[in-house]
């Protein structure tokens, strides 16, 4: 019997869906939810709950189940240091997670996969042991993008590809091979809101649909942690933005809830097309 | 005597600022109003009244008076083929005009730059005539940015660079070295605005004052057209989003309305600073 791989939850429904496969595959799973982020539903599997900040006892609990493999999956809220209710395996490595909190998202992840690596256990990214969460190749749903959205996919991936040493550059709302909006701190769901405001208050003069959603990850960007993902919310919020559809990198863009996402997608009449980074 | 300057004025008060800088220099000048962008005061001035589209009653117009250089300056809603009313100058040039609607605000402008110069006109710059409205080098309202100020400044005129080719990339709010959001089609106030939003929100955590807000023109950019501007509107903005200060490029970002813009920095604490592109 192999150890059992320990999947840190944050929210979304990923973490269960990587539960779910990586289970279905033959691997014993021992899943540990972040209070506050991740949902009751992970209590179907061994599991455990911790606080951020509570590092002692998730160390002794792994330690404890011979766990040497970590997956991280799921959205948590960047934290403050003011928010943490450390413990002392915290407090002992105190000046390690000080040094987490400043810098960009992959700064602060990185340094969570180091902080884990420097005590004896090997991070795993959600390709090694769920490869069936990502977008595939080419038509997810129909219809195949015409030639001006390829065009405007490809304008996105190189614009995306410019902004990627910046720490940024996952998201992109692209038209007539103009950027009509870029995502940042704010997220993707906010950044089609904005595309969505943008047409309504007659900001941006578009004829009917126009638009791709143009998303990867960062080149930079640590694959075992923080990929991108798109889910039934990105549907609704490109749908009120009035885009002509979804363009996802293959084999970097989680898709969560599938089923959901591949029917409303469907109902909105919007192209998903995976397209290869 | 010199053939008059004429002076296309989209809203905002920098046409007027203009047109005042110019006679100071001993310049004539006629001011052509954009009906529905331009406020009244250019009546101040020699002037005419065109709706977008009347191509040919502007280009009459301008040859009756014998002008021979033009500048475009102030904000005017990008336009829809829908919403112009041309007039037969506009129509024999229809084929052009449509062209001009398509692809990023570069090539709209580049578009009506080479339909004046088609004419025989030539597109002078506010550098080239009104050198006094940008942003000079160094501390304009101080106190002088900190090390981890200038340390965002120079990251954010990095990435700023590195978008320059996709036709955006005018503004961005870099905090320890990290985007905080990117301006497209959105404008500066929105951006700053959203910070706010993110801020007051929760999504952005971060303690009293923090982010520089970034700003260029862009590197391809025709410095004749379109450059760049800060107004006390984006002194309010900027406040509101808690930054710490201002950093646009000397001698390519306008500052509107300099006496109150430089009033409510120093009374809002924001540093504003000219940084050397």
């Amino acid at each position: 019997m192999t150890a059992p791989l320990a999947l840190v939850c944050g929210s979304g429904v990923l973490p269960l869906e990587a539960a779910s496969e990586i289970r279905a595959r033959g691997r014993e799973i021992f899943l540990v939810g972040l209070i506050g982020s991740a949902g009751r539903e992970i209590e179907a599997y061994p599991h455990l709950w911790v606080r951020l900040g509570e590092v002692g006892k998730l160390l002794a609990a792994l330690r404890a189940r011979g766990v040497s493999d970590i997956l991280f999956l799921g959205a948590v809220t960047r934290p403050d240091l003011g928010d943490l209710l450390p413990d002392w395996g915290a407090i002992v490595r105190a000046g390690e997670i000080a040094k987490l909190i400043r810098g960009g998202d992959d700064a602060l992840l990185r340094g969570v996969a180091q902080l884990f690596e420097s005590e004896g256990f090997r991070i795993v990214g959600p390709r090694d042991v769920a490869p069936g969460l990502f977008a595939p190749k080419g038509e997810i749903v129909g219809p195949f993008p015409d030639e001006e959205a390829r065009t405007d996919i490809a304008f996105g991936a190189r614009l995306l590809e410019a902004m990627s040493p910046y720490d940024i550059g996952q998201g992109a709302v692209i038209t007539a091979e103009r950027a009509l909006a870029i995502e940042a701190a704010e997220g993707t769901d906010n950044m089609l809101a904005r595309v969505a405001e943008l047409r309504a208050g007659g900001r941006l003069r578009l004829k009917g649909r126009a638009g791709v959603f143009v998303k990867a990850a960062k080149r930079g960007q640590d694959v075992r942690l923080d990929l991108p993902a798109v889910g039934p919310a990105t549907i609704a919020a490109a749908k009120k933005a009035q885009l002509v559809g979804l363009a996802i990198a293959a084999g970097e863009v989680l898709i969560a809830d599938r089923p959901a996402f591949l029917k409303a997608a469907e109902q909105a009449g919007l192209f998903v097309y995976g397209w290869t980074p």
